[in-house]
């Protein structure tokens, strides 16, 4: 099975969509663009939903569901938003089919046009602002710190699994305040919980920092985003969060009583993190044999596989293999014990390994008589014969140690691959092997779109938290503060 | 707060409306018969996705993805079931806005009209069996029991809040097998697993039976259902498994080489619950100072609030109230204690009766001296004085008991509303009242609608584990094996 995915050195994309299409990840779906998640892909999405969420939770966010639709007017109300998405909006324009009355089958039915055509939700900001404006009077009614998760839909034109579908799943927080300070404040907080949750639970090292005007998203003040290096050398923007200013509160004509009395318009955040992320997750830490996945987001963490060929042989390994489950079960691991007799132990461990477990292993006779097992190791491939006397302690050890090493491996990859440049000359040569290179720009945003044009590599952050350095804009040799991060990018 | 929710006994359905608006749990949104689920419902409703999701993983199901958008053509494929469809559906033909030529505002891009038009999905089974084609060649893919979490929209032209919207959120099993048998045993083991749930955590007694002909899937060989009776004497189906015989299979060509190397036809089941859940929750258990949760359902189990005059009492309040709160919580209970000085506990009281928090404790300086706690139960609206020692194994006890008398009483209402009659005068007398009414019923759809247009009553369910008892149908005296259930229905 592992044979028909094409290695990372010959064609890394190529790679790729094998890899989703092998461990049986998604698929393209019959409707252009929208993809089939399958199960097990579906489970890993459910691991990050699950631990998103009580990240959310813990930081006093509720979640709440916001309709589907969105009526056209509400997306011009905010001019920079409409322009930013007008272009790739399903749009809904009748209720109602019928028979055709030629006998083709079944036709719209013109007499069911919508007065107001509705647009399949691109993002909420829009609904849901009109929303807050009914709920919100006073600074009593204030932060309202919501999140939902939603599909969306984004007419894309070039799409790909995960990275860039039509339809994708996310989680959507929209934030209300009584101040710029505390909105702020929240946007931060947010970039924070997602740069906590890439490094420690998807494994993922990340830049983070602030966008350019250029790259904002559209109806933001400033957009923070985490960005994580991928194989080959591009980056992937793992998760924004916006701060809107009063952009939104104006558009939709939200005000509030605040302290003293006086009626001003409300802060806005938003923020969110899609199943894009799945895509990150699989290339930044995935092998030419497949799936690559850090223990605290593998559905399934632990797979034993008998090995026999006697029913008494199975038997005896079955009674080992229970109790180990029923031990690791207990130490708060997923663990599943695969004892189908239609499949052999070599086909197994190749489905398991393509699929990504993270800990195989195999009890044979031998193993037992010696009291052992042979563990195995899905990120480096590596075999290890263990005493059975334990081992539960040993396997939860050995998980923590696999979530540190993928990360570990992920962290030198990428610092190995960040470049300081100081000519543009330099930097048309280092953007070529890829990576982040860290150059200085002039702040503006026909410079960078020259950049962009000349070598395909945009601004991927600005950081915040670091030191100044002043320098001078490698193009135009202007002045600037700080080095910002160019790459090209998925 | 609570007096602004019109009785029951004045307006059931006025009271239902302002119940959901009091309590924080919906409101419409801009978009036509889309609904906003606030923070409160929809937390209500993670209780039960939760639940659900975790009765259909221990009964071997998966989750997974499928698109939101079906093409237009796949809709066709099954007769029945476009039929059933086809006058409902929300209609995608264009994907991109465009600037207005004539300056105003955003418009559709007429360029941008798709070849074939896309429906939302009502429900999912077309494109999820043309998805499964390409995953079934033979019986070891069998069987595959597949579950969604997703929106589906209806364009339904009268709609309530929870009980019937255009878009509302649902799982839909999709399970596929290769014998007729195992479907069958599939369909009925999701609707007693939904009777289990209605029972069991939402507090909710149902009839259990499968549809008419005239009120069957449309595309379904079969569909089971359970019906639940609300406070007046209206049923509510809760739940339905559809067995789909081989009709998808035919219509999407979908085979598999089955143990004696003979092309089949698969056998299907759908299944789904729905948002609608929601207001079968609401309407079942609640009173006129608003919602009842049966304490398996309810987001907050036990509210702590504080009485106090002077900041050292409440210091003294907070420490007993914090440890309290532990135990609580390592019984695995959710509390809260609500210590904001910005409003009253009178109207914190209000508060969180309206919201139907099922136990409230408080706790004054009177309270502390003898060692006691004031503990008020939402359903029965009693008080009692409770000794502090001990008291999270006594909170424990009586949410059991509270989770069981909202069961005992709605299943009380729902015993003392069933009604059998033998003849049709007495059925629409009887009908008039409200409940439940056990008839003989020919088996024709010529009668059942008859009787719909006569009386308004539908056949809500035919038992199908009771004994028969032959009799003759109420309305044209032909035979028939047992009594069917009517009512008037949501």
């Amino acid at each position: 099975m592992a044979k028909e995915i094409t290695p990372r050195s010959v064609d890394y994309s190529q790679w790729y969509n094998n890899l989703v299409i092998k461990a049986d990840l998604a698929e393209n779906s019959a409707v252009r663009g929208c993809m089939v998640i399958k199960p097990h892909g579906y489970a890993i999405w459910e691991k990050i939903q699950a631990q998103l969420d009580r990240m959310f939770k813990e930081t006093g966010h509720v979640n709440a569901y916001f309709p589907l639709f969105i009526p056209k007017s509400f997306f011009s109300k905010e001019a920079a938003h409409v322009e930013g998405f007008a272009k790739e909006c399903a749009v809904v324009t009748h209720y109602r089919l019928k028979n055709d009355p030629n006998g083709k089958g079944v036709v719209v039915d013109e007499e069911a046009k919508l007065e107001e055509e509705l647009i399949v939700r691109p993002t909420s900001e829009t609904i849901i602002w009109n929303t807050y404006k009914g709920w919100i009077q006073s600074y009593r009614d204030l932060p309202l710190l919501i999140n939902q998760w939603a599909n969306v839909v984004r007419w894309e034109m070039r799409t790909r699994l995960f990275l860039r579908t039509a339809e994708f799943l996310w989680q959507e927080g929209h934030t209300a305040h009584a101040t710029q300070e505390e909105a702020i404040e929240e946007t931060r907080r947010i970039i924070d919980l997602y740069t906590d949750f890439a490094e420690n639970y998807m494994a993922l090292p990340v830049l983070k920092g602030v966008k350019s005007e250029n790259e904002r998203f559209a109806g933001a003040i400033d957009t923070y985003a985490i960005e994580a290096l991928m194989q080959d050398g591009k980056a992937l923007q793992a998760g924004t969060s916006h701060f809107l200013g009063q952009n939104f509160a104006k558009a939709f004509d939200v005000k509030f009583l605040d302290r003293n009395g006086k009626l001003e318009y409300v802060w806005a955040t938003s923020w969110g993190v899609s199943t894009r992320l799945m895509g990150a997750l699989i290339m930044a830490h995935s092998d030419d044999n497949g799936l690559i996945l850090p223990p605290k987001l593998a559905p399934l963490q632990v797979i034993i596989v008998p090995i026999y060929k006697k029913k008494e042989e199975l038997d005896q390994i079955s009674q080992v293999a229970g109790k180990l489950m029923e031990e690791l079960r207990q130490a708060g691991i997923t663990v599943k014990y695969d004892d189908r007799d239609t499949h052999k132990p070599g086909w197994k461990f190749a489905e398991y390994e393509v699929k990504g477990v993270p800990v195989r292993i195999a009890l044979g006779p031998r193993d037992l008589a010696a009291g052992t097992a042979e563990v195995a190791r899905r990120d480096i491939l590596e075999k290890m014969t263990m005493p059975l006397e334990g081992l539960t302690s040993k396997i939860v050890t050995l998980l923590d140690e696999i979530q540190q090493q993928i990360y570990q491996k992920a962290l030198d990859f990428r610092n190995a691959n960040i470049h300081k440049v100081d000519t543009y000359d330099e930097f048309k040569e280092v953007i070529e092997k890829g990576g982040f290179v860290l150059a200085h720009w002039d702040g503006t945003t026909e410079t960078e779109l020259k950049i962009k044009e000349e070598t395909k590599a945009t601004i991927r952050i600005i950081p915040i938290d670091g030191e100044e350095e002043p320098g001078k804009c490698m193009v135009t040799g202007r002045p600037s503060h700080r080095r910002v991060v160019f790459a090209r990018a998925y």
